[in-house]
Protein backbone atom coordinates (compact mmCIF):
# COMPACT_ATOMS: atom_id res chain seq x y z
CA UNK A 1 0.00 0.00 0.00
CA UNK A 2 1.01 3.73 -0.47
CA UNK A 3 1.81 5.17 2.55
CA UNK A 4 -0.14 8.81 2.98
CA UNK A 5 2.69 11.57 2.51
CA UNK A 6 3.15 14.60 4.63
CA UNK A 7 6.41 16.56 5.35
CA UNK A 8 8.47 15.06 8.09
CA UNK A 9 11.86 15.35 9.64
CA UNK A 10 13.86 12.14 9.10
CA UNK A 11 17.53 10.73 9.89
CA UNK A 12 18.52 8.71 7.02
CA UNK A 13 19.43 4.54 7.87
CA UNK A 14 21.03 3.86 4.74
CA UNK A 15 21.29 5.82 1.59
CA UNK A 16 22.65 4.92 -2.02
CA UNK A 17 22.25 8.96 -3.10
CA UNK A 18 26.09 10.47 -3.21
CA UNK A 19 24.14 13.37 -1.36
CA UNK A 20 22.89 11.72 1.87
CA UNK A 21 24.88 9.43 4.63
CA UNK A 22 23.62 7.26 7.15
CA UNK A 23 23.02 9.80 10.58
CA UNK A 24 21.71 12.74 7.95
CA UNK A 25 19.37 14.83 9.35
CA UNK A 26 16.93 15.58 6.53
CA UNK A 27 13.04 17.00 5.80
CA UNK A 28 10.79 17.17 3.18
CA UNK A 29 8.13 14.84 1.95
CA UNK A 30 8.06 11.59 3.45
CA UNK A 31 5.55 8.69 5.04
CA UNK A 32 3.14 8.70 7.57
CA UNK A 33 4.91 5.76 8.94
CA UNK A 34 7.97 4.66 11.36
CA UNK A 35 9.86 4.25 8.45
CA UNK A 36 9.94 5.57 4.86
CA UNK A 37 11.66 4.98 1.35
CA UNK A 38 12.33 7.91 -0.04
CA UNK A 39 12.55 7.56 -4.18
CA UNK A 40 12.36 11.00 -4.78
CA UNK A 41 15.32 12.34 -2.36
CA UNK A 42 15.42 15.95 -4.48
CA UNK A 43 12.12 16.90 -2.58
CA UNK A 44 14.33 16.22 0.73
CA UNK A 45 16.62 19.13 2.04
CA UNK A 46 19.32 18.29 4.49
CA UNK A 47 19.14 19.78 7.93
CA UNK A 48 22.54 21.73 8.84
CA UNK A 49 21.31 23.75 12.24
CA UNK A 50 20.47 20.96 15.20
CA UNK A 51 20.61 23.73 17.56
CA UNK A 52 17.13 24.21 17.38
CA UNK A 53 14.22 21.61 17.87
CA UNK A 54 14.20 19.69 15.01
CA UNK A 55 10.40 19.67 14.73
CA UNK A 56 10.78 22.93 13.61
CA UNK A 57 11.22 21.65 10.44
CA UNK A 58 8.00 20.77 9.91
CA UNK A 59 7.04 24.22 10.63
CA UNK A 60 8.95 27.28 10.59
CA UNK A 61 12.48 26.19 9.60
CA UNK A 62 10.14 24.14 6.85
CA UNK A 63 7.24 24.12 4.32
CA UNK A 64 5.15 26.00 6.25
CA UNK A 65 8.00 28.64 7.25
CA UNK A 66 8.76 29.09 3.26
CA UNK A 67 5.14 29.79 2.96
CA UNK A 68 5.02 32.33 5.11
CA UNK A 69 8.13 34.06 3.98
CA UNK A 70 7.53 33.88 0.31
CA UNK A 71 3.44 34.94 0.49
CA UNK A 72 4.06 37.71 2.46
CA UNK A 73 7.82 38.88 1.15
CA UNK A 74 7.87 37.40 -2.19
CA UNK A 75 4.24 38.04 -3.14
CA UNK A 76 3.07 40.85 -1.43
CA UNK A 77 6.03 43.55 -0.48
CA UNK A 78 4.93 44.51 2.50
CA UNK A 79 6.44 48.18 2.64
CA UNK A 80 6.95 49.73 6.37
CA UNK A 81 3.35 51.01 7.92
CA UNK A 82 1.19 48.65 5.85
CA UNK A 83 -1.55 47.28 7.48
CA UNK A 84 -1.75 43.20 7.56
CA UNK A 85 -4.62 41.01 8.45
CA UNK A 86 -3.64 37.52 8.85
CA UNK A 87 -6.80 34.70 8.83
CA UNK A 88 -6.33 31.32 10.30
CA UNK A 89 -3.52 33.36 12.02
CA UNK A 90 -2.53 31.24 15.11
CA UNK A 91 -2.14 28.65 12.32
CA UNK A 92 1.22 26.51 11.19
CA UNK A 93 1.94 29.31 8.59
CA UNK A 94 -0.50 32.65 9.83
CA UNK A 95 1.76 32.46 13.30
CA UNK A 96 4.72 33.21 11.56
CA UNK A 97 3.05 35.37 8.59
CA UNK A 98 2.49 38.07 11.52
CA UNK A 99 5.79 37.65 12.79
CA UNK A 100 7.43 38.56 9.42
CA UNK A 101 5.25 41.35 8.79
CA UNK A 102 6.22 43.19 12.29
CA UNK A 103 9.88 42.37 11.50
CA UNK A 104 8.93 44.31 8.26
CA UNK A 105 7.47 47.03 10.21
CA UNK A 106 3.82 46.83 9.35
CA UNK A 107 0.60 46.86 11.55
CA UNK A 108 -0.10 43.36 11.78
CA UNK A 109 -4.05 41.87 12.85
CA UNK A 110 -5.21 38.36 13.08
CA UNK A 111 -7.98 36.29 13.43
CA UNK A 112 -8.51 33.40 14.85
CA UNK A 113 -11.41 30.56 16.41
CA UNK A 114 -11.22 30.46 20.37
CA UNK A 115 -10.08 33.28 23.01
CA UNK A 116 -6.82 30.70 23.70
CA UNK A 117 -5.65 31.74 20.42
CA UNK A 118 -6.70 35.15 20.18
CA UNK A 119 -4.19 35.19 23.07
CA UNK A 120 -1.56 33.96 21.92
CA UNK A 121 -1.87 36.43 18.94
CA UNK A 122 -1.42 39.24 20.82
CA UNK A 123 0.55 37.92 23.74
CA UNK A 124 3.11 35.71 22.31
CA UNK A 125 2.88 36.15 18.74
CA UNK A 126 3.00 40.50 19.08
CA UNK A 127 0.41 40.89 16.83
CA UNK A 128 -1.04 44.46 17.52
CA UNK A 129 -4.74 43.06 16.90
CA UNK A 130 -6.96 39.94 17.08
CA UNK A 131 -10.37 38.89 16.66
CA UNK A 132 -12.11 35.88 17.73
CA UNK A 133 -14.36 35.23 14.05
CA UNK A 134 -16.32 32.74 15.54
CA UNK A 135 -18.09 35.77 18.29
CA UNK A 136 -18.45 38.50 15.22
CA UNK A 137 -21.68 38.21 13.63
CA UNK A 138 -20.57 40.28 10.80
CA UNK A 139 -16.65 40.39 9.94
CA UNK A 140 -17.05 43.11 7.75
CA UNK A 141 -17.88 44.98 11.09
CA UNK A 142 -15.05 43.45 12.66
CA UNK A 143 -12.47 44.20 10.24
CA UNK A 144 -14.00 48.18 9.84
CA UNK A 145 -13.72 47.71 13.78
CA UNK A 146 -9.48 47.02 13.69
CA UNK A 147 -8.37 48.62 10.51
CA UNK A 148 -10.34 51.69 10.00
CA UNK A 149 -8.10 52.73 7.72
CA UNK A 150 -8.45 49.89 5.34
CA UNK A 151 -6.07 46.49 4.87
CA UNK A 152 -2.90 46.91 2.52
CA UNK A 153 -2.57 43.29 2.31
CA UNK A 154 -4.30 40.19 3.52
CA UNK A 155 -2.64 36.51 4.23
CA UNK A 156 -5.60 34.20 2.81
CA UNK A 157 -6.03 31.26 4.70
CA UNK A 158 -9.65 30.83 4.90
CA UNK A 159 -11.39 32.12 1.70
CA UNK A 160 -15.49 32.22 1.47
CA UNK A 161 -17.44 34.64 3.79
CA UNK A 162 -14.20 35.73 5.37
CA UNK A 163 -12.84 36.69 1.64
CA UNK A 164 -15.79 38.67 1.05
CA UNK A 165 -15.71 40.92 4.03
CA UNK A 166 -11.77 41.36 3.32
CA UNK A 167 -12.55 42.74 -0.59
CA UNK A 168 -14.93 45.41 1.11
CA UNK A 169 -12.02 46.71 3.22
CA UNK A 170 -9.44 46.28 1.20
CA UNK A 171 -7.16 49.83 0.40
CA UNK A 172 -6.17 51.35 -3.04
CA UNK A 173 -3.37 48.98 -4.65
CA UNK A 174 -4.20 46.03 -2.13
CA UNK A 175 -2.66 42.49 -2.14
CA UNK A 176 -3.97 39.09 -1.38
CA UNK A 177 -1.46 36.53 -1.29
CA UNK A 178 -3.60 33.38 -1.56
CA UNK A 179 -2.68 30.57 0.16
CA UNK A 180 -5.33 28.28 1.61
CA UNK A 181 -9.05 28.33 1.49
CA UNK A 182 -9.21 25.75 4.71
CA UNK A 183 -13.25 26.97 5.32
CA UNK A 184 -13.89 25.60 2.21
CA UNK A 185 -12.09 22.47 1.69
CA UNK A 186 -15.30 20.15 2.80
CA UNK A 187 -18.09 21.92 1.36
CA UNK A 188 -19.98 19.98 -1.51
CA UNK A 189 -19.36 23.44 -3.54
CA UNK A 190 -17.50 25.67 -2.12
CA UNK A 191 -18.91 29.34 -0.74
CA UNK A 192 -19.71 32.05 -3.31
CA UNK A 193 -17.01 35.23 -2.93
CA UNK A 194 -19.77 38.44 -4.25
CA UNK A 195 -17.14 41.30 -3.87
CA UNK A 196 -14.76 40.66 -6.56
CA UNK A 197 -15.76 43.56 -8.26
CA UNK A 198 -13.83 45.44 -5.58
CA UNK A 199 -10.54 44.18 -7.06
CA UNK A 200 -11.44 46.85 -10.15
CA UNK A 201 -11.66 50.30 -8.92
CA UNK A 202 -8.86 49.54 -5.91
CA UNK A 203 -6.64 48.12 -8.22
CA UNK A 204 -6.43 44.86 -6.06
CA UNK A 205 -4.15 41.86 -6.77
CA UNK A 206 -5.13 38.38 -5.57
CA UNK A 207 -2.95 36.04 -6.19
CA UNK A 208 -2.37 32.38 -5.60
CA UNK A 209 1.36 30.53 -4.21
CA UNK A 210 2.94 27.38 -3.14
CA UNK A 211 6.04 27.39 -1.22
CA UNK A 212 7.74 24.81 -3.74
CA UNK A 213 7.95 27.63 -6.17
CA UNK A 214 10.52 29.43 -3.64
CA UNK A 215 13.10 26.63 -2.09
CA UNK A 216 15.47 28.52 -3.93
CA UNK A 217 15.15 31.11 -1.31
CA UNK A 218 15.97 28.57 1.40
CA UNK A 219 19.44 29.61 2.69
CA UNK A 220 18.18 33.53 2.30
CA UNK A 221 15.09 32.64 4.69
CA UNK A 222 17.43 30.57 7.10
CA UNK A 223 19.77 33.65 7.02
CA UNK A 224 16.71 35.43 8.32
CA UNK A 225 14.80 32.95 10.54
CA UNK A 226 18.07 31.17 12.65
CA UNK A 227 19.09 34.02 14.01
CA UNK A 228 15.37 35.47 14.54
CA UNK A 229 14.50 32.05 16.32
CA UNK A 230 18.12 32.20 18.35
CA UNK A 231 17.74 35.60 19.91
CA UNK A 232 13.90 35.06 20.51
CA UNK A 233 12.91 37.85 17.35
CA UNK A 234 10.72 34.73 16.69
CA UNK A 235 8.58 32.12 18.29
CA UNK A 236 6.69 29.12 17.26
CA UNK A 237 3.86 27.24 18.51
CA UNK A 238 3.42 23.73 18.16
CA UNK A 239 0.84 20.76 18.79
CA UNK A 240 2.35 17.44 18.86
CA UNK A 241 0.13 14.41 18.87
CA UNK A 242 1.83 11.22 20.15
CA UNK A 243 2.17 8.54 18.33
CA UNK A 244 1.07 7.49 14.40
CA UNK A 245 -2.15 6.20 15.93
CA UNK A 246 -3.47 9.82 16.87
CA UNK A 247 -2.03 11.55 13.50
CA UNK A 248 -5.94 10.74 11.86
CA UNK A 249 -7.75 12.76 14.25
CA UNK A 250 -4.84 15.39 14.38
CA UNK A 251 -5.57 15.63 11.05
CA UNK A 252 -9.63 15.92 10.88
CA UNK A 253 -8.69 18.18 13.93
CA UNK A 254 -7.45 20.85 11.79
CA UNK A 255 -10.93 21.49 10.02
CA UNK A 256 -12.67 22.42 13.31
CA UNK A 257 -9.75 24.13 14.65
CA UNK A 258 -8.99 21.39 17.56
CA UNK A 259 -5.56 22.84 17.25
CA UNK A 260 -3.54 25.07 18.64
CA UNK A 261 0.07 26.19 16.40
CA UNK A 262 1.37 24.04 14.14
CA UNK A 263 0.15 20.12 14.19
CA UNK A 264 2.47 17.79 14.75
CA UNK A 265 2.50 14.22 15.10
CA UNK A 266 5.70 12.37 17.51
CA UNK A 267 6.14 9.31 15.30
CA UNK A 268 8.98 7.76 17.03
CA UNK B 1 -27.45 70.96 -12.52
CA UNK B 2 -24.59 68.33 -12.67
CA UNK B 3 -24.18 66.99 -16.15
CA UNK B 4 -23.35 63.34 -16.48
CA UNK B 5 -19.93 62.74 -17.54
CA UNK B 6 -18.16 60.55 -20.38
CA UNK B 7 -15.99 60.25 -22.65
CA UNK B 8 -15.97 62.61 -25.39
CA UNK B 9 -14.39 64.15 -28.54
CA UNK B 10 -14.66 68.21 -28.28
CA UNK B 11 -13.56 71.25 -30.20
CA UNK B 12 -12.53 74.27 -27.53
CA UNK B 13 -14.48 77.37 -28.24
CA UNK B 14 -12.86 79.60 -25.60
CA UNK B 15 -10.01 78.90 -22.98
CA UNK B 16 -8.12 80.86 -20.40
CA UNK B 17 -5.66 77.55 -19.87
CA UNK B 18 -2.69 78.07 -21.54
CA UNK B 19 -2.26 74.12 -23.03
CA UNK B 20 -5.68 74.71 -24.98
CA UNK B 21 -6.54 77.52 -27.71
CA UNK B 22 -9.85 77.75 -29.43
CA UNK B 23 -10.31 75.49 -31.84
CA UNK B 24 -7.96 72.75 -30.82
CA UNK B 25 -9.47 68.88 -30.74
CA UNK B 26 -9.24 67.09 -27.35
CA UNK B 27 -11.14 63.72 -25.36
CA UNK B 28 -11.41 63.12 -22.08
CA UNK B 29 -14.30 63.98 -19.58
CA UNK B 30 -16.62 65.63 -20.93
CA UNK B 31 -20.88 66.50 -20.03
CA UNK B 32 -23.53 64.67 -21.86
CA UNK B 33 -24.31 67.87 -23.34
CA UNK B 34 -23.81 69.69 -26.67
CA UNK B 35 -21.70 72.45 -24.82
CA UNK B 36 -19.46 72.16 -21.61
CA UNK B 37 -17.71 74.08 -19.29
CA UNK B 38 -14.44 71.85 -18.82
CA UNK B 39 -13.02 72.61 -14.53
CA UNK B 40 -10.15 70.04 -14.82
CA UNK B 41 -8.70 70.39 -17.99
CA UNK B 42 -5.70 68.06 -16.50
CA UNK B 43 -7.88 65.35 -17.38
CA UNK B 44 -8.79 66.01 -21.20
CA UNK B 45 -5.81 65.24 -24.01
CA UNK B 46 -5.02 67.21 -26.97
CA UNK B 47 -5.64 65.31 -30.08
CA UNK B 48 -2.11 64.99 -32.90
CA UNK B 49 -3.33 62.94 -35.26
CA UNK B 50 -6.33 64.03 -37.61
CA UNK B 51 -6.29 61.76 -40.23
CA UNK B 52 -7.92 59.13 -38.22
CA UNK B 53 -12.06 59.02 -37.92
CA UNK B 54 -12.40 61.49 -34.44
CA UNK B 55 -14.60 59.11 -33.06
CA UNK B 56 -11.64 56.89 -32.55
CA UNK B 57 -10.73 59.01 -29.41
CA UNK B 58 -13.90 58.08 -27.62
CA UNK B 59 -12.43 54.16 -28.43
CA UNK B 60 -9.45 52.66 -29.75
CA UNK B 61 -7.69 55.70 -29.55
CA UNK B 62 -9.25 56.81 -26.19
CA UNK B 63 -9.82 55.15 -22.91
CA UNK B 64 -11.13 52.11 -24.20
CA UNK B 65 -8.06 51.70 -26.44
CA UNK B 66 -5.67 52.45 -23.01
CA UNK B 67 -7.66 49.97 -21.16
CA UNK B 68 -6.86 47.24 -23.68
CA UNK B 69 -3.61 47.94 -24.21
CA UNK B 70 -2.57 48.19 -20.35
CA UNK B 71 -5.05 45.21 -19.33
CA UNK B 72 -3.09 42.76 -22.07
CA UNK B 73 -0.12 43.94 -22.14
CA UNK B 74 0.95 45.72 -18.83
CA UNK B 75 -1.12 43.68 -16.62
CA UNK B 76 -0.97 40.04 -18.54
CA UNK B 77 2.48 40.32 -20.11
CA UNK B 78 1.62 38.08 -23.29
CA UNK B 79 4.01 35.58 -24.45
CA UNK B 80 4.07 34.52 -28.47
CA UNK B 81 2.34 31.55 -28.60
CA UNK B 82 0.21 32.08 -25.50
CA UNK B 83 -3.64 31.32 -25.34
CA UNK B 84 -5.55 34.11 -24.15
CA UNK B 85 -9.35 34.45 -23.63
CA UNK B 86 -11.88 37.89 -24.11
CA UNK B 87 -15.16 38.25 -22.76
CA UNK B 88 -17.51 41.14 -24.27
CA UNK B 89 -15.01 40.46 -27.13
CA UNK B 90 -17.16 42.28 -29.53
CA UNK B 91 -17.42 45.58 -27.60
CA UNK B 92 -15.16 49.01 -27.07
CA UNK B 93 -12.32 47.29 -25.57
CA UNK B 94 -12.71 43.21 -25.80
CA UNK B 95 -12.38 44.04 -29.75
CA UNK B 96 -8.95 45.53 -29.11
CA UNK B 97 -7.66 43.00 -26.44
CA UNK B 98 -8.23 40.54 -29.08
CA UNK B 99 -5.90 43.00 -31.79
CA UNK B 100 -3.32 43.52 -29.52
CA UNK B 101 -3.26 39.64 -28.47
CA UNK B 102 -2.66 38.68 -32.15
CA UNK B 103 -0.08 41.54 -33.04
CA UNK B 104 1.72 39.70 -29.84
CA UNK B 105 1.57 36.30 -31.34
CA UNK B 106 -1.16 35.06 -28.85
CA UNK B 107 -3.70 32.60 -30.01
CA UNK B 108 -7.14 34.33 -29.22
CA UNK B 109 -10.84 33.26 -28.29
CA UNK B 110 -13.40 35.68 -27.65
CA UNK B 111 -17.37 35.30 -26.75
CA UNK B 112 -19.87 37.71 -27.62
CA UNK B 113 -23.80 37.68 -27.26
CA UNK B 114 -24.96 36.88 -30.77
CA UNK B 115 -24.43 35.07 -33.81
CA UNK B 116 -23.41 38.64 -35.93
CA UNK B 117 -20.90 39.64 -33.27
CA UNK B 118 -19.27 35.95 -33.31
CA UNK B 119 -18.86 36.71 -36.80
CA UNK B 120 -17.18 39.77 -36.44
CA UNK B 121 -14.82 38.42 -33.85
CA UNK B 122 -13.61 35.55 -36.13
CA UNK B 123 -14.18 37.54 -39.32
CA UNK B 124 -13.00 41.61 -38.96
CA UNK B 125 -11.28 41.00 -35.64
CA UNK B 126 -8.92 38.26 -36.29
CA UNK B 127 -9.83 35.98 -33.66
CA UNK B 128 -8.76 32.57 -34.24
CA UNK B 129 -12.00 31.47 -32.84
CA UNK B 130 -15.13 32.90 -30.72
CA UNK B 131 -18.50 31.79 -29.59
CA UNK B 132 -21.93 32.77 -28.87
CA UNK B 133 -22.04 32.21 -25.06
CA UNK B 134 -25.81 32.21 -24.97
CA UNK B 135 -26.00 29.45 -26.82
CA UNK B 136 -23.55 27.41 -24.34
CA UNK B 137 -25.39 25.93 -21.79
CA UNK B 138 -22.04 24.50 -19.99
CA UNK B 139 -19.43 27.68 -20.39
CA UNK B 140 -17.24 25.23 -19.16
CA UNK B 141 -17.84 22.44 -22.09
CA UNK B 142 -17.27 26.03 -24.36
CA UNK B 143 -14.44 26.46 -23.13
CA UNK B 144 -12.44 23.21 -23.24
CA UNK B 145 -13.90 23.25 -26.40
CA UNK B 146 -11.87 26.54 -27.57
CA UNK B 147 -9.33 25.98 -24.77
CA UNK B 148 -8.29 22.19 -24.94
CA UNK B 149 -4.71 23.01 -23.34
CA UNK B 150 -6.28 25.71 -21.36
CA UNK B 151 -6.00 29.66 -20.84
CA UNK B 152 -3.18 31.64 -20.08
CA UNK B 153 -4.57 34.71 -20.05
CA UNK B 154 -8.10 35.67 -19.75
CA UNK B 155 -9.14 39.73 -19.92
CA UNK B 156 -12.12 39.75 -17.56
CA UNK B 157 -15.55 41.63 -18.99
CA UNK B 158 -18.32 40.12 -17.46
CA UNK B 159 -18.28 38.48 -14.17
CA UNK B 160 -19.77 35.80 -12.20
CA UNK B 161 -20.56 32.26 -14.10
CA UNK B 162 -18.12 32.94 -16.89
CA UNK B 163 -15.09 33.75 -14.16
CA UNK B 164 -16.23 30.37 -12.29
CA UNK B 165 -15.78 28.75 -15.89
CA UNK B 166 -12.93 30.37 -16.85
CA UNK B 167 -11.09 29.64 -13.54
CA UNK B 168 -11.59 25.45 -13.88
CA UNK B 169 -9.70 26.41 -17.49
CA UNK B 170 -6.68 28.38 -16.65
CA UNK B 171 -3.19 27.02 -17.09
CA UNK B 172 -0.48 27.14 -14.36
CA UNK B 173 0.60 30.79 -13.57
CA UNK B 174 -2.08 32.11 -15.67
CA UNK B 175 -3.16 35.83 -15.78
CA UNK B 176 -6.37 37.23 -15.26
CA UNK B 177 -7.24 41.12 -15.87
CA UNK B 178 -10.39 42.02 -14.21
CA UNK B 179 -11.65 45.52 -16.49
CA UNK B 180 -15.18 44.90 -15.40
CA UNK B 181 -18.11 43.12 -14.46
CA UNK B 182 -20.47 44.22 -16.45
CA UNK B 183 -23.25 41.08 -16.19
CA UNK B 184 -23.01 41.71 -12.43
CA UNK B 185 -23.80 45.39 -12.46
CA UNK B 186 -27.30 45.97 -11.80
CA UNK B 187 -28.00 42.42 -9.83
CA UNK B 188 -29.17 43.29 -6.04
CA UNK B 189 -26.67 40.71 -5.25
CA UNK B 190 -23.62 39.97 -7.28
CA UNK B 191 -23.51 36.10 -8.05
CA UNK B 192 -20.67 34.40 -6.03
CA UNK B 193 -17.43 33.04 -7.76
CA UNK B 194 -17.14 29.55 -6.18
CA UNK B 195 -13.75 28.42 -8.10
CA UNK B 196 -10.84 31.23 -5.91
CA UNK B 197 -9.70 27.87 -4.73
CA UNK B 198 -8.14 27.35 -8.23
CA UNK B 199 -5.84 30.40 -7.85
CA UNK B 200 -3.84 28.57 -5.40
CA UNK B 201 -2.13 25.27 -7.19
CA UNK B 202 -2.45 27.09 -10.58
CA UNK B 203 -0.55 29.90 -9.26
CA UNK B 204 -2.89 32.70 -10.93
CA UNK B 205 -3.22 36.06 -10.49
CA UNK B 206 -6.39 37.91 -10.83
CA UNK B 207 -5.90 41.61 -10.86
CA UNK B 208 -7.83 44.86 -10.86
CA UNK B 209 -7.14 47.88 -13.44
CA UNK B 210 -8.07 50.80 -14.72
CA UNK B 211 -6.32 52.84 -17.96
CA UNK B 212 -6.29 56.08 -15.52
CA UNK B 213 -3.07 54.55 -14.04
CA UNK B 214 -1.56 54.22 -17.61
CA UNK B 215 -2.21 57.61 -19.36
CA UNK B 216 1.63 57.75 -19.26
CA UNK B 217 1.85 55.38 -21.41
CA UNK B 218 -0.10 57.38 -24.53
CA UNK B 219 2.39 58.19 -26.37
CA UNK B 220 4.08 55.01 -26.75
CA UNK B 221 0.56 53.39 -27.18
CA UNK B 222 -0.08 55.84 -30.31
CA UNK B 223 3.35 55.00 -31.42
CA UNK B 224 1.83 51.49 -32.12
CA UNK B 225 -1.99 51.91 -32.94
CA UNK B 226 -1.63 54.50 -35.23
CA UNK B 227 0.50 53.17 -37.91
CA UNK B 228 -1.80 49.71 -37.28
CA UNK B 229 -4.61 51.47 -38.19
CA UNK B 230 -3.39 53.68 -41.21
CA UNK B 231 -2.02 50.41 -42.42
CA UNK B 232 -5.15 48.19 -42.40
CA UNK B 233 -3.81 46.04 -39.30
CA UNK B 234 -6.22 47.13 -36.50
CA UNK B 235 -10.06 47.99 -37.43
CA UNK B 236 -12.47 49.13 -34.82
CA UNK B 237 -16.48 48.98 -34.98
CA UNK B 238 -18.43 51.56 -33.78
CA UNK B 239 -22.44 51.84 -33.16
CA UNK B 240 -23.36 55.41 -33.17
CA UNK B 241 -26.65 56.46 -32.22
CA UNK B 242 -27.43 60.10 -33.36
CA UNK B 243 -28.56 62.94 -31.24
CA UNK B 244 -28.17 63.84 -27.17
CA UNK B 245 -31.64 62.25 -27.09
CA UNK B 246 -30.89 58.45 -28.19
CA UNK B 247 -28.49 58.61 -25.39
CA UNK B 248 -30.17 56.93 -22.63
CA UNK B 249 -31.18 53.94 -24.81
CA UNK B 250 -28.20 53.60 -25.91
CA UNK B 251 -26.66 53.55 -22.44
CA UNK B 252 -29.55 50.61 -21.44
CA UNK B 253 -28.80 48.91 -24.81
CA UNK B 254 -24.85 48.37 -23.10
CA UNK B 255 -26.15 45.95 -20.32
CA UNK B 256 -28.44 44.10 -23.02
CA UNK B 257 -25.54 43.48 -25.41
CA UNK B 258 -27.80 45.36 -28.26
CA UNK B 259 -24.82 47.35 -29.30
CA UNK B 260 -22.33 46.15 -31.56
CA UNK B 261 -18.70 47.30 -30.68
CA UNK B 262 -17.83 50.45 -29.21
CA UNK B 263 -21.52 52.87 -28.43
CA UNK B 264 -21.08 55.87 -29.20
CA UNK B 265 -23.53 59.12 -29.37
CA UNK B 266 -23.23 61.90 -32.39
CA UNK B 267 -23.84 64.55 -29.99
CA UNK B 268 -23.32 67.62 -32.83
Amino acid sequence: MQPINGYGVAKVLDSTHPKYAKDDLVWGSTGWEEYSLVTAPQLLIKIQHTDVPLSYYTGILGMPGVTAYAGLYEVCSPKKGEYVYVSAASGAVGQLVGQFAKLAGCYVVGSAGSKEKVDLLKNKFGFDDAFNYKEEPDLDAALKRCFPQGIDIYFENVGGKMLDAVLLNMRLRGRIAVCGMISQYNLEKPEGVHNLEQLIGKRIRLEGFLAGDYYHLYPKFLELVIPAIREGKMVYVEDIAEGLENAPAALVGLFTGRNVGKQLVAVA
